[in-house]
């Protein structure tokens, strides 16, 4: 499918959330009546069988393919930045972003090292979402706008899109994005982003309490709450997920940012996110309560907390090792090797 | 450092180990002196951070390398198999030593996906060491020559040796090892191995207890428990991990079997297995006992329990993706981005 839906509101969105395609069936049953023939224990790759199974229902295909793997990373800005929420300013965004056009960032090591191809997005950077404690941050408009580029962006001919972000102020976004989503209080749902002190992390709550309060009466399910908190980084991301879905890639998430864009799609949709793994979990805070929320098992947890991608792009060894054992193993027959109790 | 000392007894051995080389100090300081630099948020890198730093330290270089990793899986077989210890039979370890060698095992995948070497290393497969129930599994020479056999076979050029084995019987040879060393039940440290039901994993603690009650006077260090229960693929496995440290190249340890035939060297100096990361935590239950024993702390937990290397290949992925981010990252000042409140 190359032809994407028009979202031109929110309500677009939610119209194809209705009614999502599901896993390929019979990919799936193909993958699970190969796997018991391959020469070990049955079971002992663990988790890695699963992820071969899973890739070829949501590839829709059998056997899966893991050769063209691509990250996606969306870059953004907000006005909340000048409440004072981040240990970075504004322009810190930009500045990464022309670091990783020039090579020089994690996501760009850890691409290469990982054999992912980089896609790096810039969402109008010199025109950061509105302050939530003033406005919404986006109209329906303007964050319709930035899910149609996510959707579009995603190449049907990938294997699989890890999708990330920069944005300095993102994690204030997504904090509030997930106190409105699943309630709690500010405080747990905040941390310390890029590197905010205790002091940092209180005031951080404060900046979201005001938000809650400001739209409450807007919040209908996560799409209000993405227009209302998020960033087009964000919306970017939703829309990726989603473009994804449509064009049977399958979708390894990053961290709390974009585990956060991707979980306002679930709470419209309870299926929205069969297609995504996460690909670790984050040492920011939120992100294991998020995934708890989600019923989400991360793939990988190395304490990190950088965002960018690199935690979902890292993932990737994972399904290339599900993928390449699935698909090249010899079965016992092959390898006349006795089965058990043979 | 390419000649390797003579170990024609296990006293040989215990004599290296009373005085094993350090870290390199120096290249473990200039990692953690360029960290801070690299354009992301301090610490945000997590564990990848350390890998980076530990790879240089055990390396003896800096800047550390990581293109040349290389994995070494060890057969051997166990006479004590025949006591009806495992769910396949002994003829399985030459089988699957020919399907490593035709390319169709998990670990000749895994290799190939995860850009590492492999070399396979048969033990006297068709001489199995002895029944433990009824003699010590290897008189001391048997033994001391497999340890030499492990300590000349890694190449100094590898940037890491990932350890691992085959062997039909040896998580029974585990199990035993790892009881005479830290006490306990047989029944704890027993577990399913490649598919063992309850009343086998009964019936592997029984013989367990008959070998540990067979040579209790024989017991003074980890060495004695490697001679009379472990196999030739255990001994070159404890070899290649000293052999490593004295050609500084850093190890991955593979799970419940490789972890043992390291464990044994800690018990004779403490220090034996610093330079040695474990690269998964195995499903097998006694490997998450002994890597609490050890103080270890797993890499990778994705389920599996497949031995043949597999978990330490995999984990492969991590130390490319650290030493790659280390190295090739751009500092603050080199990419032009604002520091922190900068």
């Amino acid at each position: 499918m190359s032809k994407m839906p028009q979202i031109t509101t929110l309500d677009d969105l939610r119209q194809i959330l209705s009614d999502l395609p599901g896993p390929d069936v019979e990919a799936a049953r193909a993958a699970q009546a190969r796997e018991p023939q391959l020469t070990k224990p049955q079971g002992s790759l663990g988790r890695l069988e699963q992820l071969a199974a899973w890739t070829a229902a949501w590839q829709g295909r059998y056997p899966p393919r893991m050769d063209t793997p691509n990250a996606h990373v969306f870059a953004g800005n907000h006005g909340v930045v000048k409440q004072g929420v981040s240990a970075f300013p504004s322009e810190v965004t930009k500045q990464m972003v022309a670091n990783f056009e020039n090579g020089g960032a994690a996501i760009n090591q850890m691409c290469e090292a990982m054999g992912v191809g980089l896609c790096v997005e810039s969402m109008d950077l010199d025109n950061p979402v509105q302050d939530f404690t003033e406005n919404p941050a986006m109209t329906d408009t303007e964050c319709a706008e930035a899910i149609q580029f996510g959707m579009n962006v995603v190449d049907a001919a990938s294997d699989v899109v890890c999708l990330g972000e920069m944005g300095i102020g993102n994690t204030t976004a997504s904090s509030a994005i997930c106190y409105a989503l699943y309630g709690g209080n500010a405080i747990t749902w905040s941390g310390p982003g890029t590197g905010l002190d205790k002091p940092g992390i209180g005031k951080k709550a404060e900046v979201i309490t005001i938000g809650i309060k400001n739209y409450k009466g807007l919040m209908h399910d996560g799409l209000d709450a993405l227009r209302c908190y998020g960033g087009r980084e964000m919306a970017a991301i939703a829309g990726a997920v989603i473009g994804a879905r449509l064009k049977q890639v399958p979708v390894l998430l990053d961290g709390f940012v974009s585990t956060t864009a991707a979980a306002v799609l679930q709470s419209v949709n309870k299926r929205a996110l069969d297609h995504c793994k996460v690909g670790h979990v984050s040492q920011e805070p939120g992100h294991k309560m998020l995934l708890d929320k989600l019923g989400k098992n991360p793939l990988l947890d190395q304490n990190m907390r950088l965002g960018e991608c690199t935690g979902a792009v890292l993932a990737v060894s994972l399904l290339k090792a599900a993928v390449a054992c699935h698909n090249g193993m010899a079965t016992f027959a092959e390898a006349g090797v006795s089965d058990k109790e043979g």
